[in-house]
Order: C-alpha cells, then structure tokens, then sequence
C-alpha cells in the first residue's frame, strides 16, 4: 500500500495531459497533485470555458494574456523576430531590450500572429467514415490527409480563424482545435538580451540559470487592446519549493510512443548523425564568423539553432544512456505483448507491434541517404531556396485541398514573409562552405542509396577543389540568391522555373523529383502506421487500465507538479530556486556574462540579493512549451517557462522523475525589473490587476 | 554574543596547528570542535608522546601506521615510485596494482624512506644567540643557515635520525624536529591504477570524487617488522555527515600570511606565468606523446606534473578571485596597522610592513628574467641536468657545514638516487623542445633583464630555424644525456667539468653564475624579511589576540574539522560522502573511468551500492598533507586524505570556512576492496586490530 502511494506521487508529475483527459483523471486527482485551483475552472468540456482557454499559441511557442487589455507574456526568445523587425542600425531592441513607455511608443509587428483557442472537437469519426474498405496504405494515408484539409478548410471558412489537426496515438484518435488568429500584435517591454539571454549558449539547458527570459506584447483587435475571455495576474507571492504548480501550453513532439526499436532508430542513427551534420555546420560558421562581422551576423540565428541541435542531440544521447530508457521501453513493450496475448480482443496489437518492428527495418535500408535529402534544404540556402521554390511551384499547379500541407492558400502569407528574413541570414562564403559539406556527403553514400540529382553534377568531378569551382559557377550563374528574383521565381510554374535555365533551380528540380519519391514512400509508411499503432497504443492504455497521455503534437496540454530541486548525480543536489544574488556572483561583464550596468548599480544601492530569478519544477514539458505560463493553485501567474535541465533532455522519450525538471523565469524577476529598474510603475500595476 | 559564538563555530576548521599551539588552545578548544579524543591523548608536551607522534613524513606527503606490526597507510599517489621500481615489461604494477600474500611476497623499496617524528624542539634562542649585533640582510639570513645547519648536523649525529628545521611566521620562531629514519620500507597492498587513480586528471580536484587513493606499505627494522609507538587502527564504522574528525600531517606551503601586496604578486604574475609555461609545455608533451609511445611513456610523470601545476594555478587564481581573497587580506591588514598604531611596542610592526612593501617593488623589478633563470632546471633535462652537476660540483668544493642545503653530504644519497629515475623520463624529442620554449622566452626578455648566458649563445642567430639547428648541435656534443657520464661527471670537480669543453656544461656553468647571483640577492631579500616579518606577525597575532595558526612549512600540524558538504555556487549543494553506486554510475569503461572486471563481477553479484568510497570534511590542508590521517574521536582511522575541492584550491592564501574541503578515501572502501574482491582477511584482521 504505501509503496504504491508513493510511486503513485513520484509518478504525478509524469504527463501531458489533453483537456479531456484531465477531465477523465477527475477533480480528486486533481486535488492530490496538491493544485488548489478546482478542476471546475481549469476546464468545463460542455461549455468549453476554463482558465485552459488562456494557453496562446505563437509560432513555436507558447504564452498566456495576463492582464485584462490584452497584454500577453512569452520568452524573450519567442520574439526575437519582432526584435529583429523593430532594430535599426542606430538601435538593436534586440541587444538593448524595449520598453513602450505608452501605447503610442508600442511597436506593432508586420508578420507576429497569436492563436486563442475558441473550441476543441473530437473529429475521430469524421475521420474514419470516409475512409475507403481495406484501403492500402497509400490509400489510408491519402483519406486522413484529405479529410484533414477538409476540416480545416471547412473550419477556417469562419473569419479570422485558424485551424488546427492533430493525430493521438499514432491515428487513435483525432482532434481539430478552432483558434481565433489575432494578427496586431504590439512589442511593451523586453529586457536587454543581457538579461533576456543571460548565461547564453554556455547556460542553455544548465542549471542553475540566471535568465529573464520574458517579453511582453499587447494584442489588439480592431484597433482596440484585445479583451480576453481569461488572464492570469502576476503573483507577488511566487511560489517555494514543494508548492504545486501547472503548466499550460502547445509543447511539439515527443516519442514516448515509440517501441524499443524505433528509440533504438533514434540513439543509434538519428541523434548520431544530426550531431555529425550540426558540428561540422558549426564549425563552418564559428570560423567564418571569426573571419567577417558580416558571416558572423548573417548565420548568428542558424547558428544558434545548430548549437542547439547539436547540445540537444548530446543530451538526448546522454539521457537515453542515464536513464536506460531503451532497455525500460523494451521491458514495457514485453508487458504490453503479454498482457495482449492474453487477450483475444488485443491480438491485433501483436501484429501490430511486430509491423512496426519490420518497418523500422524497411526504413533503415536507404537511411542515410534519406537523412541527407532531409536536410539538403536546412543548411546552404543555395540548395533550401531552389527546393522551396520548386515545390510550391509544383504545388501551386494543383488545387488547393490537394496540395502538400505547408504549401497551401493558408500558408503562403507565412512563406513570403520569410523571404527578406531569410535573405539577410544569407552569407555567401558560409553558403558556398555549408553546399561543399553536404555535397560531399552526397557524395560518399553507399553505391545502392545515391542521390542521381548529385551525382549527375558531381561525381564526374575528380577532387574538392574541382567541387568548390563547380559550386562557385553554379551560384554566379543562378538568380535564386537575389531576392527580387526570389519572389518573381516564387509565383512561377515548373515550365517557367525550367525555361529559365537557372543550375540552381535545376538542380532543385531534380533533387525535389527525389524527394517526391521519398515522401511518397513516406506516405505509405504513414498510411501503415495509421493502421498499426492504434492498435498497439489501444493495448498499451488497457494494459495500464489508466489515462495514458499521449505524446506531445503542437496541441494543447496541461501538466501538474511542484516545485522541486533534484540530483544530477551522486553528492550533487541542485536546489530549485536561483536569484539576482547568483546572477550577480556569475556577472564577469563579458558576454553572455555581462548584466547590465543599470542593473548592476540598482542592486549595489539596496538589498536585492533575494530576488528570485528562476525556479525548477518536476512539470512534463517539451520544445514548444518555450513560453508557457506556469500558474499556482489561485490561477497566478508564478513563471514563465523557458528551458529544461541538461539531464531532462532525453524526457522526450521517458519521463524520469528523478531528473525531470523544467526551468522558469520567476515573474517576482520581471516585476522586479518593471519596478525597480524601469520604473514602470502602470505596467506593474496592470500586470498584478486581479480579474474583476 | 550569538554572533561571536556563530562566528567562533564557522571558523573553527581553519589552521593547521603546531602540536604546541593545540597545547595552548587548550583541552576545553578541543572538546568544543566536537573532537571526543582528550587532548592529554593527543599530545603531551614533557614526555613528547601521543597520537600526534604517528603522523610520519614521506617525501612529499604524509602517512601513518595502522598496525601494530608496522603496516603504514598512505595514498596511491605517494607510492608510485616503489610501483615504477618493481614494475617490468610483464608486470607493471602501478597499472594492475599489488598485494602480497604473505610477508615474502613483499615487495621491498631501494629509495623509499619514511620519518617517524621523535623529538620537537623549539630552537629560537639557538638561532637568535649567535646573531651578530646589527646585521646586515646578508649576514642575518647566513647566521640563521649556519645555525640551522649546525643544529641538524648534531642533531643527525644520533644513528638512523633525520632533522628538519623549521621557521615559523617568517622567523618569530624556529623548531628542530627529530625524525627516525626508517629505510626498509616494502609494498603490501596498492589497487589498480584503475581504482587508486580512478578519475584520473578529468577529477582531479573535482568533487564528487571516487577514488580508491590508498597503498599499504610494511615498514622494517633491523629485518623485523617495526613496532611502532603509535598506531591507528582502521573503523568499521566509519564516518558520517556531521562527525568530528582531525587531521595529521606535515603540509608544505601556504601563503596566508603574506601581506595583500604580496598575494597581488601571485595573482598578477606567479599563477598567470605558471599557468602559460605550464600550458606550453604540456602541448609539446602531449603532441609529441600522440607521435610516438616512448616519449608519452617517458614524460608521463612530468606531464602529469605539469597539468596539475596548470590546474592548481587555474584554482589559485579563480579563488583567489571568487573568496576576494586580496581585497579581505588589504582590510585585515589594515586593521592590524590601525591596531599597532595604537600601541608604542608594536611600532616596528608598521615599519615592517612598509619594508615588505618596498621589497615587493624592488622584486618586481627583474621578476621575468628571474622567474625564468627559476624554471630553466624545470624544463628540458639540457638545462636541467648540466645546472645540477655544476651546483652539486661548486657546492663540493666548500666544507660541509657551508654547503647550499640541499647539496650537503646528508643530500648526496637522494640526489644519486635520482640519476636512473631521470634518464627514465628523458625523450630527446620533448627535451629538445622544451629547450626552444625556454630560449625563446629568454630571447625575448626586456632589454634591461637579458640573461648574458643565454645572449652569448642563442642572441646572434636570425631566426627560430637556426636555433633548432643550434640546439640540435649542443646536445650532439654533449655527454650530459648519457647516464654513466653523468654519474661521473657528478663527482667532478669545476675545473674538471670545464675541461670537457662540453657546450651543455658550459652553458650550465654560466648560468648557474647567473643563478648564483640571483641567489645572493634573494639571501639578502630573505634576511631582511627575517627581521620585518616577525615584527609583522607579533602584531597580527597580538591584534588576534589568541592563537594565530602559522603558514605551513613542512612541519607537524593537526587540523580540526568535520564530515561537511559545501555549496560551490547558488542551488548547488555537494553532499558529503560518495558510495561505490556512484563510481559505478561513472564507469564508461574508457579511462579514467575504468573500474576493473573483478570489482564490477563483486558488485553485480551482491548489495555493495552503499560502501562508502569518499568523503569531504572542513580540514584545513593544503599540498603535503597527501596521505595524512584522518582520525576519529577514539583515534582509529577513518579516512586517507588525497584532495582538495576546486573552490578550495586557493585556501592556500586564506581560509574561506564556506568552500574549505579535504577529501579522503573512506577506509571503509579499502576494508572492502581487502575482504570481498582480494579475500585478504589477514590483512584486514590487522589492519582492524585495537591496540593491546
């Protein structure tokens, strides 16, 4: 009895939770996690009311309305693009943070959209009754696809909406989620990046941090500060260690799902080779950014986002070893096939379960050759560009509802407004540098997994400079890094992107032919999965005779935890709760170490030593959930998270209580910061109003 | 009064205390440490017998016997050289470790010596009674050598006695210590390097830490076992978090009494020149020993040498910089200037501190050149060793009794023992290397530093090529290398040496008249610190106003502490005490992290996660103390002292209460090795075994 008390505590924090499954744990479960907040308010299915309403989804990120006119609160990471938009030569918001001292001085951003949820449905049976008899896997894939585009098309007919469709369990079920799309979106304050990215690349993922990783944008709507149906006031009490807390938010994937073998796909392959490509890529970009400001600048957010790949790929690799994830899957999955077997209502699952094993096997044949198709469009633009101009221009030929997701109506306003984005994150020398690396390994792939689009241009070629000259005339002799250009080539058709005998865009031409092929593949490897991993998912959520939350998919999900240090390893205790006395301990004034001198003398006047920075909390959180607000048991605002400990990383694949912490930016850090480094006194005073 | 009493407990672990100042402190001091062992048991001064007498010198560390039949325990670490002296090509012992199974298996040393202490004696009135009156520097610091020399030389008149002389605090006061000399000390017991080594350079300094840093050796005499006055036998229970324990050992070097001026010194050029010479010469060593395995084999003890000279300095400097070590000394200093202010008698305390100061600056003046004429015999072996036979040939010419210490007849056998040692660890490939670094550096001195023997030579070449070429040329002419030759040229006279046109030789011979000279000019230095700093110290300590534990100097100290964990920095905690789980958990099977087959087969078959391996305690050590005692408060020994943690590197200057931890080799590690994976039962029996 008491051992299975405390597993069933330890174990709490554990899970995503959907809305509805909330609701089928119950308002006793609720309670013992310790949440004083009733169920009742967090979520009501009938009416869809509740305080989950106020999850808000920006591009890849979370956030939450906390004030009554609309003021909304994220990372400071999360808006980066409106730093970028608003910075000037004269005046970098990125580097020197913002703070609208009216709503005058706000800076309304052309391309930042939010997403408030308005309704959660259940559309499993929309989605199976169409369904075709016995349909192969193309076939079954091709059916979810349409009906997808379906709903949504039907779904966004509604103005000033946005929808999106989400898979559980691999096809268990369905969801679509109808939000409202609030496109005027205004910048109120972000701190200095000094502060908002305090401990850089060196603290990311590492506690203890010392980071304000806040923003804050006002919403409006015809003009007006949006009125949301719910906020969250900021709580001056904050939270201790031991307090129970909740975390709302739209985290992305996660593979928890997976049986054995397939995690074992991700260890041994995957992670592996992304690390590789991340280094190497890296390594190219650090060296040209020594060599030019310019290279530097233009590749400082791929950069970043390869650090991360590739620190992230390490503690995927780490955790997956420490917490012997692999090994516990595999033991998991030999119960769920006894329990099954056991059952003539499951024997389905066992076939299932022994599919997806032959189809990890089927994927593994042209792996690598894959992989580098994959991300033929992530590193050198002088590949990524022909690629996306290709297949929107293939896409636009057909009509819309059959178009490739990404690349319909909907999505081409988001596609233009990344073209001058993209182009001054284009540095030629880097391009031409990021090209030779992938070309070469193109180039060294087996004999029976070549990419013919490459080695129609390359292979005759005898050594790399020879590739390196070859590289250099296809770029001079191609429009496609001139931006005019660009846009022109992106309205065109494929007979037009032809006719113009641009090498770049032919070479994109011939690699996307390639890439029709592997998806197409991919599709019926989909259509498989629809069909085995329901049946498999169904016996695992019978086998534990409980809700089992499904891994992360972009839609909403609420956690529960606490407030909680851990143990990275023996004689190590990380206590949850940092503060400005520890900011100002790792301050050297060399960045990402540098605070700010108006900070620094603020704190030299008065005792400011205890002013909580960040806290950790055992909550189940994923890439995604950057941003999300993390509220106490009276529906406060306490945190905004923002990271997870290094020895979380690997939580994608198993929450591990013993070391599954997120990190959040403890708003006492912000109203600290609004009050008595900014004075601004009206702002604080609106972002602590209670609901009325 | 609560405050003082806080204070008075938080400071307790500071100071490695002389046996007679923990007389002073007094039986009820000692109690209040939480230290059960009366202080009548520790140490008597009229008879000169107690525990503290069973803290025996080895070179370079310390030890203590733990049996009755002369079993001595110290560190792995300390006894490498009888493992190098016994190991062949079949056999290497420090890799594979050792136990003798029965009293013929041990392995018995040629060069291992070991000091028992006998007899302290304060010597102050012999070395101020022959004082000429009015000295001048020079005069001052030759009467205090030729009173020390003479002291040692009667002392040692006595058969199998060793004499060490000490100054403490500058010269407030000096001691003898009368050591027996015990020479036929033979292996018992050394684990693997895999275990007494566990960790390697990755830990070193690092807690946590899981090293099985222990040997064993017999000692003997007279072809018996040596029945020691003193033993500790080893606990079965151990420590735990909280326990008071004590320390004994001889530590070599502090500098805590050195004025803030003085500590700049190290901080602004000592460390940080250290740190590059030190960073140079181990990029040379591990090139080369990446090229080729005899050189990695042969500069394997000087590389490990130099990274931990490289690490310690790293530590030096960032503690210094994290406890504000100098900025805390200015204060202190200052406190006691306004406090000798005050008092007529103490007038000579404020003119010694501005004479230290001044002495400072006229240091400063030729620092580089002669930081490097200090580091020449520290290098290549091309330098070093022609710069030996040169001393020890100049040095024979004079009587004994006015010889440099170091190179006196009670020397010679040390020294000669060193010949084979040496010629082991000489790569040509390196050393030639090594040479260029230390020229180049020479070369490039400030005009008014130059070193005309190096100039004479090295000055009129063009370029870095032709002194390649030049130093190829020495060392092809010389015999310096070659082992017998050196042998004879040790016992030559300077005449002789000059004689053999050898260029290495006679490069040493001009360098040594350079050191020479340096030499005389800091004897002088030394003299006049030999007046100022006394008069320093009695007014620190009259300022303290109770006892004020001197620098360490090589002499007997014993340290009060307890079983502690430390917060290196914020939501950090170090807990206290490591188990085998957790060397297990950092077994990756590359080394460092290498646990033996035997030892994993043991763990695997049983319940072992929870023997204790390490742990911290707030004893105040420093380098020296490797291998010393840690006793509980009914004098059995409970731990092996082997480390500091990273933040206490710079303990060195000044006692920070919050970071100060030593760390030892739990003997219950040890008992455990003995019994379940070496079945030694005997061994542990006597080891275990209460005094009669």
């Amino acid at each position: 009895m008491i051992s299975t008390l405390v597993a069933g505590l330890v174990l709490a924090a554990e899970g995503k939770w959907t809305p509805q499954q909330v609701l089928q744990l119950g308002p006793a479960w609720v309670k013992q996690q310790g949440f004083a907040l009733p169920l009742s308010k967090l979520w009501d299915e009938k009416t869809q009311t509740g305080l989950l309403g106020n999850a808000v989804q920006l591009p890849g990120c979370s956030g939450s309305f906390v004030s009554k006119d609309g003021l909304l609160i994220t990372n400071h990471h999360c808006v980066v693009g409106i730093l970028q938009e608003h910075s000037t030569p004269q005046q970098n918001l990125g580097k020197d943070g913002f703070l609208a001292k009216t709503a005058a001085d706000e800076k309304q951003s052309k391309a930042f959209r939010i997403q408030v949820p308005r309704r959660f449905l259940d559309v499993t049976k929309d989605v199976l009754a169409p369904m075709p008899p016995n349909p192969d896997d193309l076939a079954r894939f091709k059916s979810v696809e349409a009906t997808q585009k379906k709903l949504v098309a039907d779904c966004e007919k509604q103005p000033g909406t946005r929808c999106t469709f989400a898979a559980f369990d691999g096809g268990l079920f369905f969801t679509l989620t109808e939000f409202a799309e609030l496109t005027d979106v205004r910048l109120v304050y972000a701190p200095p990046a000094a502060v908002g990215d305090f401990g850089g690349e060196i603290d990311n993922w590492m506690w203890p941090r010392h980071s304000g990783d806040f923003s804050l944008v006002r919403v409006y709507q015809d003009g007006k500060p949006y009125q949301p149906k719910y906020f969250f006031p900021l709580s001056r009490e904050g939270v201790k260690e031991g307090d129970a807390v909740a975390i709302l938010g739209y985290p992305g994937t996660s593979f928890r799902a997976q049986l054995a073998d397939e995690m074992v796909e991700r260890q041994q392959r995957w992670f592996p080779a992304l690390q590789s490509l991340a280094a190497e890529w890296v390594a190219i970009m650090e060296e040209e950014g020594r060599k030019s400001p310019e290279a530097a600048i233009a590749t400082a957010d791929d950069l970043r986002g390869l650090l991360n790949a590739r620190k992230n790929s390490e503690g995927q690799l780490a955790g997956l070893t420490r917490g012997r994830i692999v090994e516990k899957q595999r033991t998991a999955d030999e119960k769920v096939k006894a329990f099954a077997a056991k059952k003539p209502e499951l024997a389905s699952a066992l076939e299932a379960h022994a599919g997806l094993t032959r189809l990890m096997v089927e994927r593994t044949q042209s792996w690598d050759r894959d992989f580098l198709l994959d991300m033929a469009g992530r590193g050198a633009r002088a590949v990524g560009w022909p690629l996306l101009i290709v297949r929107r221009s293939v896409e636009a030929q057909r009509p819309d509802a059959e178009r490739e997701p990404g690349f319909q109506e909907r999505d081409l306003a988001r596609l233009r407004e990344r073209h001058e984005r993209d182009q001054k994150r284009y540095s030629a020398v880097v391009d031409r540098r990021l090209f030779l690396s992938w070309v070469k390994r193109a180039l060294a792939l087996p004999k029976d997994q070549r990419s013919p689009a490459i080695d129609a241009v390359f292979a005759p070629l005898k050594d790399d400079a020879a590739i390196v000259k070859k590289l250099g005339e296809l770029v001079a002799a191609s429009k496609v890094v001139d931006l005019e250009q660009r846009k022109k080539m992106f309205d065109e058709t494929p007979d037009q992107l032809k006719a113009r005998k641009d090498p770049l865009l032919d070479l994109g031409l011939a690699l996307d032919a390639e890439r029709r092929v592997l998806r197409d593949r991919r599709e019926a490897f989909s259509g498989r999965v629809l069909k085995l991993r329901p049946a498999w998912r169904r016996a695992v959520i019978a086998e534990a005779g409980k809700p089992v939350a499904p891994d992360a998919n972009s839609s909403l999900r609420v956690s529960f935890g606490k407030v909680k240090g851990y143990s990275p390893k023996e004689a190590v205790l990380m206590t949850p709760v940092t503060t400005l006395g520890g900011a100002m301990a790792k301050h050297t004034g060399v960045e990402p170490f540098d605070l700010p001198a108006r900070i620094r003398e603020v704190y030299a006047a008065g005792k400011h030593e205890q002013v909580p920075v960040n806290f950790l909390a055992d909550c189940d959180t994923t890439g995604g959930n950057s941003g999300s607000p993390m509220i106490d048991g009276r529906g406060r605002l306490v945190g905004v998270n923002f990271d997870r400990v290094w020895e979380n990383v690997a939580n994608d694949f198993g929450y591990n209580p013993e070391v599954a912490r997120n990190v959040s930016a403890d708003v006492r850090y912000l109203l600290w910061l609004l009050t008595s480094v900014e004075g601004a006194n009206d702002l604080v005073r609106e972002l602590t109003a209670a609901p009325g």
